[in-house]
């Protein structure tokens, strides 16, 4: 069968709580301290065999040098969902639809660092395209500090024709765009919506902000020109936080 | 004299606009694309000297693999300003001193994006302590895409000591706390103020907690219970740049 691995503290806590399987979880020996007893103490609820490894296991098991924090597990290949179960889990939960799509974000620690914000966001799912685009790979999952798992995720061909299915299921549609005319606080978020963040270096491409509804920026103040993209996700997801708090 | 080296197009490009002086650039030989011909410009203009190096030679300057496209830059070391001179920006400006405080952010991808958004918002200026702190490495001037060089960063020995003079000074000091009972949406920030930010991990250590003015936190929706921090800088930092707007 398919294998992943995830490695640190957090993805593999946050995998032994969601639904994913998994089938072993690798301790590195001496590293018995801290979270590593919760892992174990999971792992043995729930039967998952726990193996003890030299650290260089977990070194070589590692993308590009990870910090894996002495655990790595062995998981069944990340599930993505489809657009139907994105629009199901809204409506199961009774609330508007809020889904995040991230036209083209390639750095992994960015789409990581944006499905975590997310996940605590009370966002319903996040839609990627399945090119040009990071995937859900072992930095991803790290990154988002196992955010991941609880956060359902859509690969899809085109990012157009995902607006219009989804504007034809009534979800206005917000892009953010440094050349907008309103400020993201000029403009209510309210109701079912849809928030599309562009690549870093290139921002939503032109065929996607056309199809936006709306266009907003955030006001740039300094000499630098433009935010990280996960920070500009985190602004403008929270600021569509607020108002479920009755607050504009 | 002292130097050091930044790596990457951002970094070079926003240090040749800055007062850092620039000794030397470096440029891989073969790399005449796209933004490396704006920096050959304003060396030339500066008369600052060029040496096109093979790649290698940058791969050896960059930390932990940093990624350098192409283009590396000598430069004098990176100057740390004081909390008198922060206040006295702020003074020049006429706007309420606006300041960030980093309560121990040791992640230094964490360090360079919250400068980023700060330089963003039209903070004057940003406090880190001496010890258990990232300090302006290149990855942090990396991280931040040269916003280090149009931010005032003051590095000082003790977090508490600090605040009760920023309190001298005028300025409500606001501190990010998971515990806290007011939403950051809650409050008004407007005014003198210092925003406080703790580690990742720990958050706020206690003593400066109890010197905050204000508490405030962030409302976590989903399964995981923190946002990165320097998300959670941006959330609150640019609620501030809000009210500047007039909205609350």
């Amino acid at each position: 069968m398919d294998s992943d691995y995830i490695v640190g503290r957090n993805p593999v806590i946050e995998a032994l709580k969601s639904e994913r399987e998994v089938e072993k979880i690798l301790v590195a020996k001496g590293e018995l301290k801290g979270s590593i007893n919760k892992i174990l103490g999971i792992a043995k609820d729930k039967s998952i065999p726990v193996q003890y490894v030299d650290k260089n296991r977990l070194d070589t098991i590692s993308e590009g040098g990870l910090p894996h924090q002495g655990v790595a597990a062995l998981v069944t290949p990340f599930k993505y969902s489809t657009i139907e179960d994105i629009l199901d889990i809204a409506k199961k939960t009774d609330e508007d639809p809020f889904i995040v799509i991230l036209d083209e974000i390639e750095d992994p620690h960015n789409l990581g660092s944006i499905i975590r914000t997310a996940e605590c966001a009370g966002v319903h799912g996040i839609i990627i395209p399945k090119r040009r685009s990071a995937s859900v790979t072992m930095t991803v999952v790290k990154a988002s500090a196992g955010a991941v798992e609880h956060m359902h995720i859509a690969k899809v061909n085109n990012i157009t024709n995902t607006i219009l299915e989804l504007k034809d299921n009534g979800l206005w549609i917000y892009g953010a765009d440094m050349d907008a005319e309103e400020y993201y606080f000029e403009r209510d978020f309210s109701g079912p919506k849809a928030l599309v963040i562009g690549s870093e270096g290139k921002g939503i491409s032109r065929l996607v902000k056309e199809n936006c509804d709306f266009l907003v920026k955030i006001p740039m103040l300094g000499d630098i020109s433009s935010l990280n993209a996960s920070n500009a996700a985190s602004i403008l997801i929270y600021e569509a936080v607020r108002e479920r708090y009755g607050k504009k």
